[in-house]
C-alpha cells in the first residue's frame, strides 16, 4: 500500500513508501482510508516535539474509511462499515484516566497517512450516510475538541469568545451558533474575520488594530464579559482571556502555541469564580456526540484546502504557514 | 384602575372592575402593566381547579410592564425600567424549597388583569429593549417551563418529542431547534403540525391517524428513541410516551390534562434508565436565562390571538376551547 | 468442572454437572471462580420470569476470582489478576445504550456458579488487596445500583430514605452513612430494624405498626421530607415514597418485587419538582468506583448466609423466602 | 453598643468605641452578635490590602447571634431566631453575578465586631438548635469555602490533598471526612501534623523535611494522585499541586497568601484534563448546607483559642502570626 513515514523530525524527513497491507489483531478492524487531515498535533509530531516510541512511523491522527476486515473478538462492526476512529483509541467512553491515554493514532499507533490502517474496534464511530469521508476525516481531533468546549457549557443566549480560526475555533463556532450562542472571534486578518461572520460570527474583532481586545469584548456585552473562551492560543492570550471572561464563566484550554507556560493573576479567578478547564481532545463517545451534531444539524466543516497523497507534506507546510482558515485535508482514495 | 376580579369558580365570575392603584410595600415595586398572558393555570384558578385564599381577587399570572414606584428597601431598579415578572416571586435562583413556593402571582398574590400590579422585587426581570412587553409577557410560565425542559439536556444533534401545540410544546419547539436539536411533534390537526413545520419541526405525526405514534416515533429514529419527552399532556399519553425515549432518556413532566394519576410500567423505566423529571416552572433565574435566549437568538413567541383588555373573558373561553396554537395575549396599556 | 445448570424454569432445575473448563475467546479472559452471591435477579432467571437465550446455562450474576488465562488482544490484565467483573459486560463506562446491554452474566452469558468463567475484559474490574474475593462478589449488581443511587446524590447533611434491609438497601445504608447523611429505613421486623441502626441507620420505622410511615418520615424530617428514597420495593410503596420525598428530592427505583406497574399522582411530583430516575445496575467502571469507596472506607458488605457450593439451590431458596438481611453468598474454592 | 472601629490600615487602628444601636431597614434584620471568628479576608481588611468605602468602619466578616428586630418587609424570620449571616449579603442561591458580588459584611457593610449589627435578610441562615453561636460563627468563609470544595466534588473514596491546617482547610478536612474520602494533608509542623491526624488525617507530609511533597503524594496514591487538591495557599505550591493531581482531578484555588501570580505549565493541565477551579466563598445557600452538614454529622469546628471583645486586635495579631490551627473565635456576649 502507498503510505508515508515519518524518518526523522522535520516536515522533509516524511517520506512516501510502499508497505504491505497490515492485518488486524484481535480487537482490530483493518480500514481502508479515503481521507486524512492534519492537527497542529501532526505538526509536532512531525518536528519532533511531540515524543514517538520508534522511527519510522506511518504519521496521521485523524482519517476516516471504511472497513474492509475484522480481527478475531470484535462484536457490532462488519466489513463496508463506514468509519471514523478517534485519537486516544482505548478511551472509549466516560472519564479519562492514565491507562487510557497511552495509544494515540498517529502518535504511538500507526496513522492515516496510509491507504489502510489496523484501528481497535474501542476507537469506530459510524458515519453517518449523510456525512462524507472526508467531512468525517476532519472531526477527531479538531472537532471533538471543540464539541468538548460547547457542549454541555453552553447553552441558547450564551456569550462565546473564539481565538482565531484555525481548526478547533471554527469547529466551535460552528458548534456554537446551532446551540445557539452568539460569538465573537479575534484574527489579525480582516479576510479572515469577514469568512467567520460568514460562518456566523456576530461579532469580529482584529485583535491588530484592536490590541486590548479584552476591553473591546466587555464593552461588547455591555461589561459582563463572555460565558466561555475556547483558549486556543495560550500564554500570550491569556491574562486577556480571563479578563474578558464573566463572573462564573469558564476559559476552556486547548493550546499551546503561544507558549508552554501561563501566567494567571489569582484575584480575578476567586472573585469572578472562573473556571480553567484543561482539554485532552475526547472519548469516542464524544466523537459520536460531534458528528451526530453535525449530521442533525448539516454542519459543513471548514476545508481550508485538499491535497492528494502524494503532496501531504505539502499539507504539512501550508499548517506551519498558519495561513489556514478551518481543515486541511489529505484525500487517500477519492 | 380597570381590573378583572374572579368573584366566583367560573370564566363567567371575571368581573371588570374599578380599584384604587396599590401602593407598593417595603421589598415590592409597583408596575405599570402593558401585556398579559393566559396558561391553563389561570383557567384552573378560574373554574376553582387550582385553590385560592380568597375571593374576589385579581387573577391572570402572567405579565409585563414597566416600573412606576419603588416601595422601601428596593435596590437595582429604577422608575421606568421595563420588567416581567415570575410566576412564584420568592423564588430568585437556585433550588425549589416548600417556603418559596408559598407567594404566585394570580394565585395567592394579585395577577396581571388590571392596570397596575404590586410585585416583590425578587421576581423581576429586565425587559431586553429588542423584547416587547407582549412578546415578555408571554414567557413567565410556558417559556420558563420550556427553557428548563430545554436547557442543559439538549445538545446539538438531540432528539425531542413533542406533544401538541399548545404555549409550552412550542417555546420547547423554538428552543430546541436554536439548540440544535430535531423535533418531532405531534398533534391531531394537520392544521397545526403544518405550522409546527414552519417554525422548524423536522417531523411531524397526526396522532389521529396514527394511533400508535410511539411506534412512528421509534421508526424516524432508527428505533433508538428520543432523548427527551416533553409530557405536557399526561395520564393519556405516558406510556407511550416511555415506549419512545431512548435508553437514558427523559420524560419532563409539566402537564396534567391527560388526567391526575400517570400508570408507570417499572421494567422499561429500568431497563432504559430512565429519568422522569417533574417541573414547577422555574425561578426568576430561570425566566431570566429564557428570555435571554428569546432575546439573543431574535425568537418570536407564538402569539395565536391578542384580545382587547375588556375581552380577557373570551381569552379565557378561547384557551379552553383547546383550539389555540401558541400563546393567547391581553393587551393591557397597548 | 464443577458447575450448575439451570435446566428448566424453578430452582429446582438447578442441576449440579461436570464441565470441561472453557477457553477464553479474543477479547475475554478465563477466571477461576471463589465466591459468587445471588440477587433477586437470579431467582427470577431460576424462575424463568427473566428470559434467557436458551436452556440449559450456568446461572448466576455476581462473582470474584482471579485470572488463571488471557485470550488473544487482552491488554492491560495478567494471570494472577483479582477480579470482579460487573454483570452488563459490554457498558465499560459513559452512559447506557442499547447495543451495550445485550450481554449479561448469568443470564445472556454464562454466570459464576461454576468454577471457571471466561469474561471479557471490558467487564473486570480489580480487587484491592484488602478486600476479599467474598466481599468483592457481593458488589456487581447491588453494591454497583446503591452506589448509583448515593453517589453524586449524597452530600453530607443529605437524608436518605431506604426500605428494608436487602443487598440493596444495606449497600445504600453503608455508602450514605460514609458519604455523610442521615438515613431513615424500613421494615416489618424489629430485629431487622435492629441490625439496621447497629449499621449506622440514624432512624428506623416498622411499617406493620406504622402503617403511615410516609407521615412519620415527615415528621421526623420537620416536615421537609428526604432528599432521596432508594425506592427497593415499586407499586406497593410508591406512593407514600412520593409523600416521604422533599422538593426537589429524588426516588431513585430499582425494585418491581411490590409489582410491574406505579401508579404516580402527577400534582406532587409537578408541585414538588421530583425526579424519579429508573436504574439498571451500572457500568463496570461504577463498580470500580462503588469497590474503591469500599476499600477507602473499610466497609465490609453484610453478607447473612454463606453456602457450599453444592448448596447453591438452598441459598436460592433463602432468598426467595426473603428472611435475609443483606447478601447471600455461595463459596466456590476457599 | 460596644463596637471596634477600623480607622486606618494596620491592626492598630482598630479602635474600641461605644456606639449606637442601629436600625433595620427595610429588608433587614437587627442581630445581636455572640460570637465573631476572624479570617485572612479580615487581615487583609484591617492592613489595608482590600479596598473599603471608607473609614472608619465595623470590621469582621463572620458573625452569630439572635434576631432583636425586623424591618419592614422582612418574611419568614421571626424576633429570637438564632441565625448566622453570610458574607455576601445580595447572594442568597443559585450562580454568583456581579451585581450580587457589591455588599460584603465587614467589608462594605458594617461587620461583626459589635454588639449588634443589621443585616440583610437574604444573607440569613438558621442556627440548628445542636449548633452554638461560637461554632456556627466559624461557617461563613472558611467552612463555606470547604464546603464548596467538598461538596459534588467529593465522592466516598476519592482522595483529598489539603495544605496547611488553617480555617478552610480543617473545615475541608473534616467534611471530606464525611463525605467518605482519604485525605492527604501538609504542613511544616509535625504537631499540626499530628493534630490534623487526631482529625482524620489518612496521610500527612511535612514539606519542610519532604520539600518534594507532589511527589510523596503520588507515591502514597500508587502513581495516581489525587482527586482533588483544595489550594489555600497559591503561587509557591502551584506546580506541585498541579503534579499532584489525577488525570481528570481539580485543583480549587482559594488562597493567595502565596502570592498573586500562578505559573502554569500548560500541557499537564491538557494531557491531564485538569479543571482550575475559583472560589469566592458561596451563596447563602452554601453556607445553609454547610451548616446542615456539620449538624447532621456533629463536627465540631476547630477553634484554636477564643478572646474576649476588648481583646479583638490580638486575635489579628495571632492571626497574623500564622501560629494557629482552625479557627480564632471573639466571644461577644457569652
Amino acid at each position: 500500500m502507498r503510505a508515508f513515514h515519518l524518518t526523522g523530525t522535520s516536515i522533509d524527513s516524511l517520506k512516501r513508501v510502499e508497505l504491505p497491507i497490515p492485518a488486524p489483531a484481535a480487537g482490530e478492524v483493518l480500514i481502508r482510508l479515503r481521507a486524512a487531515s492534519l492537527n497542529y498535533l501532526d505538526l509536532m509530531v512531525a518536528r519532533g516535539q511531540f515524543p514517538v516510541p520508534s522511527l519510522p512511523m506511518i504519521p496521521g491522527s485523524d482519517g476516516a474509511g471504511d472497513i474492509v476486515a475484522l480481527g478475531d473478538g470484535v462484536r457490532g462492526w462488519a466489513v463496508g462499515d463506514r468509519v471514523v476512529p478517534g485519537l486516544i483509541v482505548d478511551w472509549a467512553a466516560g472519564a479519562l484516566a492514565a491507562p487510557l491515554a497511552q495509544r494515540m493514532r498517529g502518535v504511538t499507533l500507526p496513522g492515516s497517512l496510509a491507504e489502510h490502517a489496523t484501528v481497535p474496534a474501542t476507537a469506530l464511530v459510524r458515519i453517518p450516510d449523510q456525512v462524507s469521508y472526508r467531512d468525517a476525516a476532519t472531526l477527531p481531533i479538531a472537532g471533538t475538541t471543540a464539541w468538548n468546549a460547547i457542549a454541555g457549557r453552553v447553552r441558547p443566549g450564551s456569550t462565546v469568545l473564539l481565538l482565531g480560526t484555525g481548526g478547533v475555533s471554527l469547529f466551535a463556532l460552528q458548534f456554537a451558533k446551532v446551540a445557539g450562542a452568539r460569538v465573537i472571534l479575534t484574527s489579525s486578518s480582516d479576510a479572515k474575520l469577514e469568512r467567520a461572520r460568514a460562518l456566523g460570527a456576530d461579532d469580529t474583532i482584529n485583535y491588530r488594530s484592536v490590541p486590548d481586545w479584552d476591553a473591546a469584548v466587555l464593552t461588547l456585552t455591555d461589561g459582563r464579559g463572555v460565558d466561555l473562551v475556547v483558549e486556543t492560543v495560550g500564554a500570550t492570550t491569556f491574562a486577556r482571556s480571563l479578563n474578558a471572561v464573566a463572573v462564573g464563566g469558564t476559559v476552556f484550554v486547548v493550546g499551546l502555541i503561544g507558549g508552554g507556560e501561563l501566567s494567571v493573576p489569582v484575584v480575578p479567578v476567586l472573585q469572578k469564580v472562573i473556571t480553567i478547564q484543561g482539554n485532552n481532545t475526547g472519548s469516542t463517545a464524544h466523537l459520536a456526540d460531534a458528528l451526530r451534531a453535525v449530521a442533525t444539524n448539516r454542519i459543513a466543516p471548514v476545508i481550508d484546502r485538499r491535497f492528494a497523497f502524494d503532496d501531504a507534506p505539502a499539507a504539512y507546510r501550508f499548517l506551519e504557514s498558519g495561513g489556514h482558515v478551518g481543515k486541511l485535508v489529505v484525500d487517500i482514495d477519492p
